[in-house]
């Protein structure tokens, strides 16, 4: 388990907002998750955020030779080169987000930059559950693994306020758990690729 | 019923693909759907395709004092005077295409344009019909009221040849199945009318 | 409508609880609707439940010469003669309860006696949706019109007490909302009726 | 691995059928996977086939003191002890069918004894392809890892035949997708079992 530890010592995690929103509190979850891995509170992690809101819509008549416009192959490769997937994102009338559907298939173009990628999503929202429902379906197709506990909802309606006006996280029991969530993603993604070197 | 055919003498029905190739098999067959309304095959029912291509991606941001960008008021306009809807969309990775979702999204916005309408929904794909299950259940918050026969889900891949390099629909069953389909909204779309205005 | 009204002057709705167990809330719910029923809260509308526990786990080896069990029969007629049916049931696992699916798809046997219903689900439960949007899926092959409005999610745990221990309702807001449902419903039905009888 | 692989020398996998038809082609799939794992075709692993058919109705009236009925003690036991689950199952009108439903609810009552097992499903049926992710988004919440590829559906009306009459598997082509499959099932399983062992 040493040379392991010494061949990956740092899971690189890449961070899907579904929202466009300056102040989302989705991109509060993700800004909040950010701060653990460099913060140390989450030791051997790091997380990047993808910019979403430059890619095209996506349209297959841009494909040329198979190669993809500059800022989606830039994004797909962010994809590829990373350990894990984290998704904070809103429902939209019970299902995804475009703007998350969007990056979602850019990335699924041959060859599927996805594949075999471990995976959790994160929900700020009124109600529904659908659309984590939904991206997980998705994700049978693009062969995302994703964590099945703990699921990780917030109802940001009720009390007690759990996000200032920048959409920054101010609730300590509401950190804990996006903390444990993003542990067992950690602890997930050792096992798939400890299980897959030997 | 005779004051009831004067007052409503033609559906009008809006139609909206999934997709932006220029070839698309599914806006092929909307454009073989609205011939079947202007060559007066299916009498009552006429047919306008709404051009999603335009439409920003959806950020609340956008929204200044409750209106919308131009193009967004005008599309809302467009769904909220169609009598019904007509969807003709692939899968992409097992649920809607983000050009389908954002339009989908934008009208849902207060005050939900797509409200009380009955629809039906034609896809042209390779295998997966989740798509269109996730369409319809995006449809119960929408309060879109889908038919639920005939379904209408089309192998491209499968012989024989079902369209032309233009997309265009050559397929004479094919076309016997469309037909149907559309007769069965507009009888489910006058049901409905007809039953609210007693 | 008033010789409309005089061949169809009461609304016969059918009611099927997704739970066995004796103090099911689920049940609660069906006996304060059927209450409503009777004691003219709503008028033009009679709704009986139907006992789900004596039907046999669905097999097509007791199918013989195209005939059913006899309770099977029984159950399959009372839902052909129903005008609209109403759902109470908790979700399982995500899902709908196996007493509940045994039930859909006996009666969906051929020739299918759910064809053309009107129908409205309530769920009492913990946390998930899922059930319902499983239910309103199978419905889509079965041909049942689900209400899209109000949707009726009731979670048991949040105070204050809405059921006693025998599972009776005694929370008037709830009682309300179930109201406001089964009005809903009423009028769906009757438009779909009204609709297709011109 | 010497050590571990001594330590769990085969792979123990139960096997769930969801019909109970007596010439069940889906029981047909399970009776070939297991002749496979016999004839060590697939080496390192045995899988036996569960008998859902004598488990009552989920009734939690029937929990006393936390035990359950001696029937779904020993089916609990058995899914406890396997080291993964095989399922074969049709759907039934979109979903899950209520023998299936009535086995996953029983073994989820706490403990749920599904938790963290890996899983695969196979389906022969008509169309439709709803009841493989009715299930597998039941399985986040028993959180079993299912699968993502190769999914595994057989439509039984295409030619060539498939399964002879008394549902056995005759068609080598099929024979070899069930194969991957199950090589995919017992590497998945693998790769958790030493993931997790470090």
């Amino acid at each position: 388990m040493g040379s392991e530890m010494e061949e990956k010592p740092v899971i690189k995690v890449v961070a899907l907002c579904g929202s466009l929103r300056k102040a989302s509190t989705n991109r509060g979850i993700i800004r909040a998750a950010m701060k653990m891995c460099t913060e140390s509170e989450i030791q051997g992690m790091e997380m990047e955020e993808l910019d979403l809101s430059k890619l095209p819509m996506l349209n297959v008549d841009l494909e040329v030779n198979g190669t993809y416009p500059p800022l989606v192959e830039e994004f797909r490769r962010k994809i590829r080169e990373a350990d894990a997937v984290f998704f904070a994102t809103p429902d939209y009338n019970y299902s995804v987000t475009p703007i998350l559907k969007n990056a979602l298939d850019w990335a699924s173009r041959p060859p599927n930059a996805w594949a075999d990628k471990p995976a959790a999503v994160a929900s700020v929202q009124a109600s529904s559950r659908s659309g984590q429902y939904h991206l997980r379906q998705i994700g049978v197709f693009l062969d995302i693994h994703f964590i099945n506990k703990p699921e990780f909802f917030v109802n940001s309606v009720l009390p007690p306020k759990k996000f200032d006006v920048n959409g920054d996280l101010i609730d300590e029991d509401l950190r804990q758990r996006l903390l444990e969530m993003l542990l067992a993603l950690k602890a997930f993604t050792l096992r798939l690729i400890k299980g897959k070197s030997q």
